[in-house]
Order: structure tokens, then C-alpha cells, then sequence
């Protein structure tokens, strides 16, 4: 089985990487339980939670939220919390977190905060959740901030079965799609190329898993380094500052179209900086993405103060400067301040230009 | 300045002991915030939080709960962390918990889980809060369980002015030297022999900082050999088992009072096990304990089956079994599991004894 040995503070974790996996996922638990609660989302409970269940010969309850950002919330916190409560789970129980990365975010703050922190498994069903089921952030929303109220808390294991991905529609693809070529801009520039060559986003393609493999590597080996985002944690960030900016602006979109929109403007700023003869930001990138379908017109010059705003608020910026992770070349991040007025002046120029506008 | 140092996992922290320490709190504070609150409740409030407002040069905001333990909820901690959204709190903000061990835990909780964690630091008000103020367990209760969401979160420092101490009122003193005592029971014996050289407790006493300081020296032992408490540090629970289980049942006594009746029955207890000649359960302790104003009538016959059902639901206990932290000899605690027959008969026993009876 590929297997990936994650580095953390309290302790390290696997992650297992093979189709079929959720047949046994019971097989990687090492550990009896007192009680496991597995929680899931309406969507994928209809899809996978037998399978799971029935691979795992332990005491074993689930709890079903709906699907969506918005269980992302304090009230279902509670509720779940309740839950375990009222169905005497104790210290010695676990929590297995069955679908994308609204329920790992929001199963894994349960299980950091019950009884002062259980037992926690991630069992990613979403191509995004290969990246957020690893590093540890677990985390909530509150008055529409996005994962204030949070804790790093590693999980004992990740047990990803890559066959699940197939029931993914193209959108949520995309979305995780846009990890794994973050991914290559920031450290892999060979994981960059071969993706580059695709022109469908189909998991099932023969390398699809080992791609995913040298995508979780790059996740990994962040987050090794830079468990708590003291420092080069943030270049994980790359492509998520105006991301997440449009993200909270607008609805159906997911979180990777927007990162990947993220990415092309920083790409395009980072060439404005570099000043070298040879650009990072070019026609063929830009078809490339088009191609597979990314929407490449998600702001235009009405909605510049919003989003710069938006920006300025981020919890990452502080006074009246905005954080930006460019890339001196491929695999070479750095971050950078900008003041808000230059940033508007660059994402004027950036939706200004030919190949964007061509869509 | 009277200072000992905590290990801890993440970061170690200093604790100060002096008197009119709330007249310098912010020289203690060894890092520029970019906001800091200050967490306390209505008592507090009036009695001390102008003093340490005014030592604190650095951007200072406050936050005002209602005294008691009904504080300790989800609904406070949520509006604590809206005010801080609201007012824009970022990463390099902290908290400043003022106050008993109610305030603390709420405040380290929130702390704990604002953007993953900013900084915390304890500035305890009570006797009791000089044992809750170190370790770094903080929480909140849920559906009437104590603590049942919390965290690990160790404070940047704890600033202990004892002067302070000097407005408690008698109960609220023998909630704290409970905990005192406790330490001398399963660690310092030469504190056990000081402190009961005492029939008042008073923390004016010439002597009283060098007693305090001592106590929490075997704080800081425990939780520096077993931070998680997976081991040593469940020695800290002497006395809380039955403790926890009266206090769950009685309002209008403290914390360290049950307790303290709860460490009569434990050492009660162990005497049976030991089985040795000299017995540690006498006349004379159970005579300074009735001295100090302890209440020792806290239960009868007829609360045996709520008290030992309660006990059986406490998280620590698995099973059928009640783990008992017992004494070997004074200054050496061992933990014992019983089942809940024996307790119920041991209980029954320990009320029949004539030195408690003759209150
Ligand atoms: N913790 C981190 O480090 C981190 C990193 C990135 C993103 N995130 C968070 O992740 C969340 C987004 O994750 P997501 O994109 O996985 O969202 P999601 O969990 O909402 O899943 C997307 C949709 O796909 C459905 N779905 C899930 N698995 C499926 C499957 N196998 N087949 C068919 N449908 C399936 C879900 O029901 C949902 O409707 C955001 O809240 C974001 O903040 C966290
Ligand atoms: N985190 C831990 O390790 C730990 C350990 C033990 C207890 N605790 C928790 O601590 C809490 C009890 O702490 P507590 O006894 O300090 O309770 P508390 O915080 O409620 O304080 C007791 C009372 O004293 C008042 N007060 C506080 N300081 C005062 C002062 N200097 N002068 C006059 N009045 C003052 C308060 O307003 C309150 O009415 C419980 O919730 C318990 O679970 C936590
Ligand atoms: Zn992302
Ligand atoms: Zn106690």
C-alpha cells in the first residue's frame, strides 16, 4: 500500500493511499475504542458510509450533517458535542471523519476539544480534502470568517481510498485540482509538467494516484517543517489571498476555481516584481486552465474595492498591508507586502489582459 | 521577584509571585500586541481591573462576565469570541484572564481557539486559581458536565498577586487551600506539616507566599512529568473523585471543600487497603479540618446511590470501576480501581465514624 509518514509535534501519522480502501478502512485503526462516532455529510453518507461501517468490527455509530460550507458552524458543534455526550463517549472513543473538507474541518475541532481531544481519522472523500486532511488545521466559521475559531490538531491517521473521487462531479475536481498544481508551482516542478499535460481531470487516469501521492509529499513537507505557520507553512498560501477574497464574494464557485484564479494573478504579479526576460505567466498556462475548465471571468473592474477589502481583512494581513506569496521562478515562493492601492492598480492591469479577456 | 519556571510541551512559561504584582502586570508581559483583552467577571471587575489596566501600556480592551460557574458556557464563549472578531482581534492579539479559576478556563479556552490559538496569560485572583492558573487544562462545561470541552493550552505566564487573596471571603480561602493541602498529601509533606500548623487561613500570614509557592511547585511537578495526563498527573485528582461528585450535587460549597471531604474519605479509604498499623485518618487531621470551617456533614446515608452514580459517570472512570487516587503513606498517592458495591459499602462506613459524626 503507498503509505506517507507524516512528522508532527504530538505525534506522527500515516497516510494510506489505495482504490478501494474504505473496504478496510476498519484495518487501519490501530487502536480498540470504546466507541467510534464516524460523522459524515447527507451526500456522501449515500454513497459510502456502509462500506465504511461495515469495514470496521468496533462499536461504531455515525452522525450525518447536511452538505456545505455552512455546517461549518458552532451550532453544529454543539450539536455533535451533545451528541457524543448524551452517547457517553469517552476519552477512550474516536471520531472518523467521512467526506470532504467540511467535515474534516469540523469533525476534526469536535474531536480536538471533546474531553480535551479524542482520537481523530480522516477518511478524505474529496479530491480538495487530500490536501485539507493533512497538516492538522481543523476549524470552524463564525459571522462569515472563514475557520476563526480552530485548533491544529493532527489526526492518527488518513485513510484515503482514491476510488471514492470518481463520484465527484467536475467542479469539485477542479477544486481539488487546484491543490495539486499549487502544489507544483511552489516545490514540484516535475508533479507541475506532468500535470500540465493533462486535458481531463479524471481520477481514474493511470498516474492520477501517483500524482496525488507527490501532491500530499509537497503538503507534507511544509508541514513538517512548519507545523503552526510560524513561517514557510504561509507559502501553502500561494494563490489563496485573492482566492479566498473572491471565495467569500461568491457562490457557486468552489475553493479551488478560485485559487487557481488566485494563482494566475499571482503569477502575473510575480512577473510584474521579477522583471526577467522569461514570464511565468503566459498564453499557454492560461488555455491550459481553460481548458479544463476553470472560469477564468470571476471579478471584473466593479468588483476591485470589494475584493481588495476583502484582502485587507483577511486575518493573514495586518495594518494597511496585504501578504502576497509570489514565486521568484517555478518551486521558488517568497512572500511580499503590498500596499492595498498598488494591489488594485495590478488587478487592473491583470483584468486588462488579452488572454484573460479572450474567454 | 518570586519566580518558578513551567516546562511545557510547546513553550515553557514563567510564573511571578509578589505582592502588588497587579500594579506592574504589564512588565510581565514580554511581547508588543497588537490588542490585548482582558477577560474578568463582575467582582473582579470592581476590585482590581483599573489597577491592571493602568499597568498595561499596550492597546487594552475588556470583557465582563457574570461571576459564577454558569459562565463557563458555550453562550459566553461564543460571545467572547464575537466581541474579539468584532473588534478585529488578529494573530498577534492576546487575552489576559483576571480572575478565579471560572474566568481562566474560559478565557484560556477561547484563547485556545481564536485563529488556532493567540497568546493567554493568567492573572489569577483566587487561592483556588493558583492550582487552575497552571497546566494549561482550560474549558467549558456542557448539559451540566463540568469541562467537557477544552483544550491543552499552557499561558504565556502566570502573574500571581497575592495580595489580591487578602478580599476572599473564608469560603472561597478554603476552596483554594484544599488544593494546598492536597499538594502536601501527595507530595510535600513538610508542607502538609506546616500548614497544619495553622487554625486560620490567612493570606496576610508572614508565611502564607512561601506555602503558596511550595503548592505550586508540585503543580508544576505533575503536569511538567505528564502534561496530557496519561499517567503521574491523575495524582492531582486526590481527593476529586467523590469530591467531584458532591459538588455536581450541592450548591453553596466550593470546589476545594468538597474536595477536602473528598480527601478524608480517600485517606479513610486507603487505610483499609494498607492495612498497616499506623492509620493517616486520625482525630487530630479530621479536627484541624473542622477548625479551618471545612464542612464535614456534606453528605448522608441517603445521598450514597446519587453520589456513587454520579462517580461511575465521571469521564475518568471506564467500566464498572471508580479509580480512587489512594495514599500509600503520606507523600506517596497510588490509584486504585474499586467497583461501585465496595464503594457504596465503604462510604457507608466512613459516614458511621464518630469523629465525623460529632460535628
Ligand atoms: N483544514 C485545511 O487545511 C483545509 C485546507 C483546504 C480547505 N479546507 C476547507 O475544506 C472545505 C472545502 O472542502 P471540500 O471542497 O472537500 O468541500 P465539501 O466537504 O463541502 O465537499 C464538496 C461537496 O462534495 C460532496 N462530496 C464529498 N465527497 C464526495 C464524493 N466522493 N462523491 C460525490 N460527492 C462528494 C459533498 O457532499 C459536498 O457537497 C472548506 O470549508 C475549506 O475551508 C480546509
Ligand atoms: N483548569 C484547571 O486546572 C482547574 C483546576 C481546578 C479548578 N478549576 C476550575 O476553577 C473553577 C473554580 O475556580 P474559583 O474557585 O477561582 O471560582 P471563581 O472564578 O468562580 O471565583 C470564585 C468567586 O470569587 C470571586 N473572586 C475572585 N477573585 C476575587 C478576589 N480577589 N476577591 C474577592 N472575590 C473574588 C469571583 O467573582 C467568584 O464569585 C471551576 O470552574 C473549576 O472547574 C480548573
Ligand atoms: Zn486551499
Ligand atoms: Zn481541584
Amino acid at each position: 500500500m503507498n503509505t506517507l509518514k507524516v512528522k508532527s509535534y504530538e505525534h506522527s501519522y500515516d497516510i494510506y493511499i489505495e482504490k478501494k480502501l474504505r473496504f478496510k478502512a476498519g484495518d487501519q485503526l490501530n487502536k480498540e475504542y470504546s466507541q467510534i462516532a464516524i460523522v459524515t455529510d447527507e451526500h456522501v453518507s449515500q454513497l459510502y458510509l456502509e462500506d465504511v461501517k461495515q469495514s470496521i468490527d468496533q462499536k461504531c455509530k455515525s452522525f450525518i450533517i447536511p452538505s456545505g460550507e455552512q455546517s461549518k458552524s458552532l451550532t453544529k458543534y454543539e450539536e455533535i458535542q451533545k451528541y457524543l455526550l448524551n452517547n457517553n463517549f469517552d476519552r477512550h472513543s474516536a471520531i472518523i471523519a467521512l467526506g470532504g473538507g467540511v467535515v474534516g474541518d469540523l469533525a476534526g475541532f469536535v474531536a480536538a476539544t471533546y474531553m480535551r481531544g479524542i482520537d481523530f481519522i480522516q477518511v478524505p472523500t474529496t479530491l480538495l480534502a487530500h490536501d485539507s486532511s493533512v497538516g492538522g488545521k481543523v476549524g470552524i466559521n463564525l459571522l462569515d470568517t472563514k475557520n476563526i475559531l480552530g485548533s491544529f490538531y493532527p489526526p492518527q491517521a488518513v485513510i484515503y481510498d482514491t476510488e471514492m473521487l470518481q463520484s465527484l462531479n467536475e467542479q469539485e475536481l477542479r477544486s481539488g485540482f487546484a491543490e495539486m498544481v499549487k502544489h507544483g508551482f511552489i516545490f514540484n516542478v516535475d508533479l507541475l509538467n506532468e500535470l500540465k499535460g493533462i486535458n481531463t481531470i479524471d481520477p481514474s487516469h493511470p498516474l492520477f494516484d501517483q500524482w496525488l501521492i507527490k501532491s500530499l509529499s509537497v503538503k507534507k513537507h511544509f508541514v513538517e517543517q512548519d507545523e503552526h505557520e510560524g513561517n514557510i507553512r504561509r507559502f501553502l498560501n500561494f494563490g489563496h489571498t485573492l482566492g479566498h477574497a473572491i471565495e467569500s464574494t461568491k457562490s457557486h464557485v468552489t475553493h479551488g476555481e478560485c485559487v487557481m484564479y488566485g494563482m494566475l494573478f499571482a503569477i502575473y504579479l510575480s512577473d510584474c516584481i521579477n522583471d526577467k526576460d522569461e514570464k511565468l505567466f503566459n498564453e499557454e498556462l492560461v488555455n491550459w486552465v481553460k481548458n479544463l475548465g476553470f472560469p477564468l471571468n470571476l471579478i471584473n473592474i466593479s468588483d476591485i474595492s470589494t475584493v481588495s477589502d476583502k484582502m485587507l481583512n483577511d486575518k493573514k494581513n495586518s495594518n494597511q498591508f496585504i501578504n502576497f506569496v509570489l514565486l521568484n521562478d517555478l518551486g521558488e515562493p517568497f512572500v511580499s507586502p503590498f500596499s492595498i492601492e498598488k494591489i488594485e492598480e495590478h488587478l487592473k492591469a491583470f483584468l486588462d489582459l488579452k488572454a484573460l479577456k479572450g474567454v
